[in-house]
């Protein structure tokens, strides 16, 4: 185990940024113009946001390094984006929603942390993962770590109902993870826990941003639940996009290994998509899970030619549509949002969601 | 994985018993009679608690049945016994000293199936670690989720304070846990560091729970202090007895193997006194941690080799005196308290546990 160093903090780029390059290397222009348009309208607030996620304790332990290994890759910040951008909606993104956003950037870093160990992963955001740098035992407790600063920090802003709420959420998280541990491998696995997995282990936290931004930028109740159901919807098709990019998406650009879901034996909705379109898929699907300890080198041809299956069956353009119709539902949400710079803002954020690449 | 099963719930033996039945076969017949005085005292509130404990929910979920695979085997229930004890020295043991009694037994509960699964251990309380029957993520995933659930049921008695400081601690043990991580395999480890350990992991929690009845219990500031002070105490004390049956226990009683923290490398409070005392064991002891994964059989001959050079070397006597040093600094504190039943039941629990096998 190396010691516990003061790694320098390396500052990502900016996150609206990194949105920004991608969408114009697509060649959407119009949604380009629009998200630089985003970054003058919340670039200060996610600024000020990363300047307060930088006073998260450094420490000498193992523990605080390996949760500062993964907080100095930075990520693209989107839920304190939505925490940002719901108390914009409302009277601004003050002290307290900037208190909020770090706490919901720290929790989903906790469970990257624990979900590392789980799926025994080697990579995250184009770095080796903390745990094979500081090992397992201190990727579990730096989770935690996190997780407890996250918890006194909601605490700390006095907002009770908040931090009721972020106990109920992380719970519906572990029972979501447990649900997935529950059906990994398992051929044929059911569309239903699909999205009762995806709600709980992402959806819920998208959903915790909205509300913690609309609390602290003093929404009215009505439009808090639109701003809710808006995280809620985003979160889904959120994760539906990260399982098609987990097919076909860049690895320079995810930072994540391709085919990582076959490899975990995860059934995501392209794969099951994919398995209702093609029946005959089952049996490859099954020998590739079968043959999950064999050498990667051994299974990369293998899960080529499943994700090339995937691909001609036409599931993975079906998981788009439905991650694209997801997120349509997130902006009809917007309706009781007053017109204004901040629903235009979060329209932005969603449609960008939809065409991300990693 | 073994889909989540509705286990039955196995009462364990009642925890004061157990303390009585150990005691009594040393022959300790005064300790004895005033246990059965303590049972007296303190049976009813500890029915009452593990009915409370009983109403963790079950679920359906792998995670909930690998936590309830560990709650379900009782444990001695020393920290609910210390809220209770402490509350009873004020104005009893009401509901939500007893919502407190059962948090801090979760808590407890979650670092044991997170320590399994860093420690890859294999037995606990006499069966298979949840880990070995659910896996190591399940077991993760099952200490978060008790861990959540223990605050909230702090949440939920309405003091702030206790929750605060709960999360204070918790932040403390996993500096601890990193600290003992960090140190591990080190030969020639130091003693002020084994406190630290010792103190954040172990005793930091037994001081929360004196804390937790002391405030339900309506103490007044000063008792509270000194109640502190006797859990602190009588954590640090805790753990010594612990590291001293690890060589000298019955594995038949404590349910654990022996020589674990060897073969786990970590350098407790004997091992640091005998290498004190007779420099030659370095060597050995550096073998052994280096042959750390080399078959279990392999092994035990050198582990049992070094247990009798502690021994002999008069460590382990050694060890227990620091303990029961510790455990007399925790009867001291009591000078603050009332005289009584309380006072006298805190007596015996700190005695019984300067003796205690299991």
């Amino acid at each position: 185990m190396p010691s516990a160093v003061h790694a320098p903090a390396v500052r990502p780029p900016h996150p609206v940024g990194q949105l920004s390059t991608v969408v114009g290397s697509q060649g959407l222009f119009d949604l380009a113009a629009r998200l630089t348009e985003l970054e003058r309208w919340i670039g200060g607030e996610l600024r000020d946001f990363e300047r307060d996620l930088a006073t998260v304790p450094r420490g000498v332990r193992a523990v605080q390094a390996a949760a500062h290994h993964l907080l100095d890759l930075g990520g693209k910040h989107l839920r304190p984006m939505c925490v940002a951008l719901a108390a914009k909606v409302g009277a601004g993104f003050g002290d307290r929603a900037r208190q909020l956003a770090v706490a919901v950037e720290l929790v989903h870093t906790a469970t990257l942390l624990h979900d590392d160990v789980v799926d025994l992963a080697a990579t995250r955001r184009g770095e080796p993962t903390a745990r094979t740098i500081y090992g397992n035992a201190a990727s579990i407790f730096a989770g935690d770590w996190l997780l407890v600063d996250a918890l006194r920090r909601i605490r700390g802003t006095g907002y009770g109902d908040l931090l009721d709420e972020m106990l109920a959420i992380i719970e519906e998280m572990i029972l979501a993870e447990s649900l997935q541990l529950e059906r990994r491998g398992q051929v044929g696995g059911d569309v239903a826990d699909y999205f009762r997995v995806a709600e709980g282990k992402t959806a819920a936290l998208f959903r915790w941003a909205m509300r913690a931004g609309a609390r602290a930028g003093e929404c009215s109740p009505e439009v808090a639940r639109g701003l809710e159901r808006f995280g809620l919807e985003l979160g889904v098709g959120f994760q539906i996009v990260d399982d098609c990019l987990d097919f076909a998406g860049d690895a320079a650009v995810t930072g994540k290994a391709l085919y990582t879901d076959l490899r975990e034996g995860k059934l995501t909705y392209p794969i099951l998509l994919g398995l209702e379109r093609d029946p005959s898929l089952e049996a490859l699907v099954a020998e590739a899970i079968a043959r999950a300890d064999a050498p990667a080198g051994e299974q990369i041809a293998q899960h080529r030619a499943i994700a090339e299956r995937i691909h001609g069956s036409g599931a993975l353009a079906e998981a788009r549509r439905a991650a694209s119709e997801r997120i349509a539902r997130a902006v009809a949400a917007l309706a009781v949002v007053p017109e204004g710079a901040g629903k235009a803002a979060l329209t932005t954020v969603a449609e960008a969601t939809a065409t991300r690449e990693k």
